[in-house]
């Protein structure tokens, strides 16, 4: 199966959601205490998406909503810089600020993140400042989950997928849970829920998908499933290490196994992966490469600094695969 | 055509949202602050509807939220009088009051209402307060449109959703449109459209119908044409002393006239018309009976000084139909 | 020891503060779920000061907010009907509504209070809104702890006091605590303490000392000796029935008895109290005499339906007292 | 005149308000969009003012409340490094977090900050978090105004203050306006008329005095007239690189001058010039010593990165001195 996209529209994709500044310890293998000189990086989900996509090719644009200061116009700047179109980014005009992350890397195992999320200008984004005229020229619209946190962000997004849905556009939903913006696990499941249901593409890890239906410890068929009976047409659901599984409403079902590289820190893995898995689909690959990409991409963010800046390009990612493709195949087709 | 029920369900109607108190003049034909006297009445649109059907015959319950004080437990007794079964209505703990409606009633077409919905209870119904087993056990659930106005007891209520339609359940959203409730009218427009594509049945006034589709002025054949092409199999749209419009999915349009009668205040309109309305499609009369019986029970309602205590019972509804049949009819088969 | 005013001021007393309204109900001695009809009438402390002086010849003015709505019109055009000015209050554009108190008296020693405290008007009051040249044509600016409650009225009254002692009004502090009000017990002796250290004349109960000094079961002579170290002159402490007592900083401590009466209900009592004490102290009379004033006023309206429109006339005290006098000496000068 | 203080007390210094993190560009002359490294330092004008004063050698305590997190433990961990007494501190419970100030340093006349201010931990410090037990101890409290900006840390400062008050202890206030944390210049001059009242030593720049006065171009003699007439003996005014003014009740001015010196940022002057003024008063040297040892202060750390770090020692400020001494008399003695 494969999933079918538009062919002719301006956009291979828009992605809608947050777009922050990581704050990322310039020391190493340390705690953020005795961390003393703090490197700036665009962040955020949907950003890193539009970027690694946009720098593996495609045409990307954003919508969302910047604070009105120096960080802001950073991420504006840096977006235009690699390419993404940001036409439709608007300024806030009421004082919010740019979301921080500051990233602590203990260990390659021990990394945490100290999140500045109150009052942010992404969640304000605003149902009256997105656009018909904008989503209907897009193959794909990319949510992510965060961006439904808040009101009035949550209702520019439900709004936009209205739109796309109404325009053929497809709907691909990165569940990119977070917990502390959110009220409850209660309420993130009910709105989880909804979008998925309208989505035609899930992407997320295990425990993402557990948070959606509102259980714990959740197996992937049950999942399936009941999503399978809605809109979605593909599913891909991640385990860590142990690699990740996409489903298909056809009733196929392919492993894609994580390679093996020398980790820095875990951030921005799940960003890369699906950078490189979304690339695939839209330029037609099957899934199986599509699985691959994800994994070669996710493998080279994760052994450098940042998460933005560390995106790679298509010749790195199908170098890297051929490098290893020699030790291990990497996808399975299980049924 | 006729809306299909699950014949073997306890319950013939579960109505979710709020539960208040209307404080009526008990002066008429003057400015409220004149009028030194308030009488105390059950009101809230799902309210009066659990008590219109139950008055009627139905076996009724009701989910919402009830401040822990004298109000809400007069509520609760109130609805337990008359048959409401109030198992699922919960006391909260955290100090919100009940909503208030002062009514104004100047002439009888100068009628006002003095809302105090500040940080009432109802408002804080919690999705986890909502549950499966009591909704599978109603033929049908009735969403009311301003129980969406504020988290958490919009989640409470897209849950219940879910969950109707999980189940079999029939969901009928009575649009019940109020502005102060709301941040936004492009916010209420994203809620209604969502509600109103997962529902089988929609009631609302034209002017309701426009808040949902973000638009003035709208037209009844582009609104039911749109939303036939998701879940809706009935929609009514109410226009006031001009009369009412059923449109069904399969393509027929009816007409329901509106009674000429002595107005004492337009207050409780709406809700009686829907109580008398969904009591005859809940016991499998034809929509034309149904239009006429709503138009009776408003009739009836907008003579009497109260909303809650003046519902009809079925004979008081048959008695006027047949004394009013001898002059006009009411209904009229378009298509 | 007199207090001594400003001779030549136009205005007597301005009080600052809440106007609400009552909703009594009809129906005695029931609890308020079986209560049916509520009178309405003005309440909330500093307006019930302004009605109960006005009434007894002062000339009473009053600074506050009020909602844009029937209830806010009904205030201000009963307090203008009695004789207070109300050139100085000011009419909320930001949709804020007038409190509201629904009483219950279920026996007289029994009556509790419903309060509608949430985003009222009055609390919104603005220091913006206070005017210097208002002010210095009081003798005396009335503060009620309640408006110290929330900001911005918290500031207004802030700033009041600032513009009174710069012009030589004196400040008379009513405790009126409100426990529902506030954020906690710690926030309001914070307060509390600092109004009173700038007062001239501070009266409450012993309960509101309590609160004032953040402690449980506190004594009458320490709050006094504190107090004595700052502006207070005269400080009046009420202990219920067993009556109150009343301290000069020259050192002379006077007990005023309470007047056995027919209770109908509690509701009143302080602000009648207030009333008529304020009164005798404003036009000269001595504190044994003021004492006295002030507890036939509590014995007139307790027994009365309502707290404002029972506030007695002249006449109607001075019969009361020369009635009971031949019973019992009301006061006694204890050192 | 000189300002005695208590002799025998444990602390010289207690301050209360804001412990914050700088994160200064690492990169100079650049717009911060250009920056792409920041380095970490603590900040927030109190805690500034307690490190300076432990530099120079004076017994230094804070009260305040931290983030429980990275950069809340950061901070402890350095003011206790410094020799500053955090047994005080407290760690916020609900998840606030660290206020940040990122610098911006175009040119050494164009610095700016872009603030984190919103729902920060130091403005979560409670009144029940402030011990009189601890306040008894100090010589002096020292009171930031930005701590006034929000409850409940407004209410913690003003019971200080009270708790100062009552047990001799003298209360210096740094006025420390910023705007952004107030809901009104309204609201910000209610309260510092309020302490500036209230305290015995107030020291500010000219605009801090005309928020406080809620006027524009206020004058220096006005001003102190006013507050002469309260609790303060000692008030300064800074006009930049005009100098600043010493006015005492006695009625004694002095000026002191600014020196010339090669400025890297503006940041931090007003805190060090704080700190040595203070240390100056508290080791009983005499006015004109203490306005040249914080003209030196303040002309040492605009020469340098940070705040904090740079603070300079006795030996520093002395040298500092006595070399250029012999160009210019920084102080005179005005009358």
């Amino acid at each position: 199966m494969k999933v079918e996209f538009h062919s002719d529209r301006e956009f291979d994709l828009i992605a809608i959601g947050r777009a922050c500044i990581d704050l990322n310890s310039v020391e190493y293998n340390c705690p953020m205490e005795e961390t003393m000189t703090f490197k700036k990086y665009v962040g955020g989900s949907p950003a890193n998406i539009a970027i690694g996509t946009s720098k593996l090719g495609l045409k990307s644009g954003f919508i969302g909503k910047l604070a009105d200061d120096q960080h802001g116009r950073f991420i504006e700047q840096y977006l235009r810089r690699v390419g993404v179109d940001t036409s439709h980014m608007v300024v806030d005009q009421e004082g919010h600020k740019t979301g921080l992350a500051f990233t602590e890397i203990k260990s390659p195992e021990e990394c945490s993140i100290l999140m500045y999320r109150d009052e942010v200008a992404d969640l304000y984004l605003d149902p009256s400042e997105v656009s018909e005229d904008y989503i209907e020229k897009a193959k794909v619209l990319l949510v992510s989950g965060t961006a439904l946190a808040k009101s009035p962000s949550r209702e520019a997004v439900l709004k936009s997928i209205r739109l796309a849905k109404k325009n053929d556009v497809k709907v691909i939903f990165e569940l990119d849970y977070r917990g502390y913006t959110w009220v409850s696990t209660q309420e993130a499941s009910v709105y989880y829920s909804l979008v998925a249901e309208q989505s035609d593409v899930v992407v997320g890890t295990r425990d993402e998908f557990d948070i959606l239906e509102n259980l714990k410890d959740g197996n992937n068929e049950a999942t399936v499933n009941h999503l399978f009976k809605h809109s979605p047409q593909l599913i891909v659901i991640k385990h860590g290490v142990e690699g990740s599984y996409a489903y298909t409403k056809s009733g196929e079902t392919f492993r894609g196994h994580a390679y093996l590289t020398k980790v820095l820190k875990t951030f921005g893995a799940g960003d890369s992966y699906a950078s490189a898995f979304l690339y695939a689909l839209i330029t037609g690959k099957d899934i199986e490469t599509a699985l691959k990409y994800g994994s070669a991409s996710a493998a080279i963010v994760v052994s450098k600094h940042s998460s933005s800046e560390a995106m790679p390009t298509l010749d790195e990612i199908e170098q890297f695969i051929s490098e290893r493709t020699k030790d291990i195949g990497v996808t399975t087709r299980l049924m």
